[in-house]
């Protein structure tokens, strides 16, 4: 893996586990096995800079496992296997990684205007792909959307508690109640 | 204002605004104007003690605010209320203020156990509100759970989402929805 990447990928996990404001930049080196130097050198803004990156590729590495999910034929099993993944995550980390996107925006959406902006574009990325996928399953534009937001801030909300509760509960019951009061899409 | 009821105050709103990590104990004095031995003197544990403190009397004034939105006589009248005052306060605060139990357990579920225990036992307090309040409308115990889940998800999920956009739409949304989602109640 190449320095910069290196340091991005650091930077995603002590994000998801700790979040922006206790991550050092010393910490970041030391995941990352770099010098100190490099990381001004491959991003001369400092920290906003390397949270901004992580974030941008966090959302993206997220984008491609929410498409793998709803590629499903069903409706109900792709959004089951979307909070199913979640799910997954969660427990493999040992209930230690959190959304990276979600952290960041707890502690610095009111503070730090770039941040913000890289979490709102993360955040529009996965809504866009959830309003499509449920578009394509015939439920009307109005309604997609209504439930895209549901669906999303209903996940990220969900897998808080279970974090906090070290238990997967609030997600698995999620994955199990999602499919059964999604509207039924209707073909023109 | 006693001393000990303006350092939870204060960092009350330090951990809506900015979080736990980014809070140093002379943020702490400057906004509760208090001398810097005070802190000590009021909590010998230091910023974690104030923080259980501080996460025990927020989770008490939502919890109170919570039970006169549940107080409406209609079930959709009562949880739309109770989204409409998130929302409400995260735009008199001019989408600076987040829930200050979500920001602390984002950043420190994984590595704080005092605090991790604290931010459940905010959760699990919402939510009994909400599992008895949908119970009393006549959804069987089963469901009641099930929805209190979605409910308590979705409201701190859109939260999260309505701060980063700077708008309230995804609470809004979800205000208008819900209401019309809820299972009917029958009584026995």
């Amino acid at each position: 893996m190449k320095t910069r990447e290196r340091i991005i990928m650091s930077m995603i996990h002590l994000l998801e586990v700790q979040g922006y404001s206790a991550t050092g930049l010393a910490e970041i080196n030391a995941a990352s096995q770099t010098p100190k130097g490099s990381l001004y050198f491959h991003f001369p803004g400092g920290k906003v800079e390397i949270a901004q990156a992580a974030i941008r590729v966090a959302a993206e590495r997220t984008a491609q496992k929410l498409k793998t999910a709803l590629a499903h034929r069903d409706l109900g099993v792709a959004i089951a296997a979307y909070v199913g993944m979640v799910a997954e995550d969660l427990r493999a980390s040992e209930f230690c990684r959190g959304c990276p996107v979600a952290n960041v925006a707890a502690e610095l959406a009111a503070s730090q205007e770039d941040l913000r902006q890289a979490c709102e574009q993360a955040y529009f990325l996965w809504f866009g792909l959830l309003e499509q996928r449920l578009a394509q399953a015939g439920i009307v534009s109005s309604q997609a959307k209504v439930w895209a937001n549901l669906i999303l801030s209903a996940v990220e909300g969900a897998l808080l508690l279970s974090r906090t509760y070290r238990s997967t509960e609030p997600l698995d019951l999620l994955a199990r109640q999602l499919p059964e009061i999604l509207p039924v899409g209707v073909n023109p």
